[in-house]
């Protein structure tokens, strides 16, 4: 088990593609979403699958538990999924001593592109590097079982001027 | 991946002890069941655990994953689970040819005892053997992700006549 903690921020310029590595490929569907729990099947580079289980976010800190399963099982059980399939590659970016993760989404989210950092507890001073917007780490549209359920394509421009 | 097919029938009489083995107790909740997927965690014999993918019910035949998983993760799996926990006691008893499994429910579902038999394919011929009573492989009732949620303790009286 490990225990999650995160800030998710919308990004707003590219200068963090100077900083980021080369990326990888995530394909990701939602098993079940309920009150407590997601259950999330991800494919990384085409290579290799992981089963997840998470408990139901408490602000922005969560348990996580992962499992390595066969590729052949994860692209079964994408089609068992509810909701969409989400796409999206992961950059890793250096800033001020910690590691940046950028999604830049494909697909149904196009257009939707988020930075987290991992914070080892929830009162740890974070320093935002200037390429970041506004804080979204509580705001469950940007979780990504909701963006599997509720695109970006399909946010009214009201929802996305308020994520500028 | 399995492909599992099985049938299912209720109990009629204790005469299956005769032939079965010392049983092993099983410990299992949901984390999560959708109309296409049922989420499992099953802890066996209070030593081992696995996490199960079940694609949903079509008939008798169900897609099945299934993965080990360290006992402390199960635990606290089992914690995030929707529904209540299981508690049952699975006994192996072989009948002309096959190996069927019975399986007698304690905790809120104590008082029910159903025995099932997994079969090649959906036309194979089964035999039952003379302990068993009606077949209830297609109530969703004795699905154990129902009995989760709606334990036997709560049927009514003339559901459970109906059982007999």
């Amino acid at each position: 088990m490990q225990h999650e903690i995160e800030r998710k921020f919308l990004v707003a310029s590219d200068a963090w593609r100077a900083g980021a590595d080369s990326g990888r490929r995530l394909r990701q569907a939602y098993l079940a979403e309920t009150g407590r729990a997601a259950i999330r099947v991800r494919v990384v580079d085409g290579s290799s699958a992981v089963l997840t289980v998470k408990s139901a976010a408490a602000g922005a800190s969560r348990e996580e538990y992962e499992y390595p399963i066969p590729l052949a099982d994860a692209d079964a059980l994408i089609e068992l999924s509810s909701g969409g399939v989400l796409d999206k590659t992961r950059f890793r970016v250096p800033h001020a001593g910690r590691t940046w993760e950028v999604d830049v989404y494909s697909g149904d989210n196009e257009g939707l592109v988020v930075a987290e950092v991992e914070i080892e507890d929830a009162a740890a001073k974070v320093e935002p590097p200037p390429w970041v917007g506004r804080e979204v780490t509580d705001d469950r549209r940007y979780y990504a079982a909701s963006l599997a359920k509720r695109p970006y394509r399909l946010w009214s421009d009201s929802d996305r001027r308020r994520s500028a």
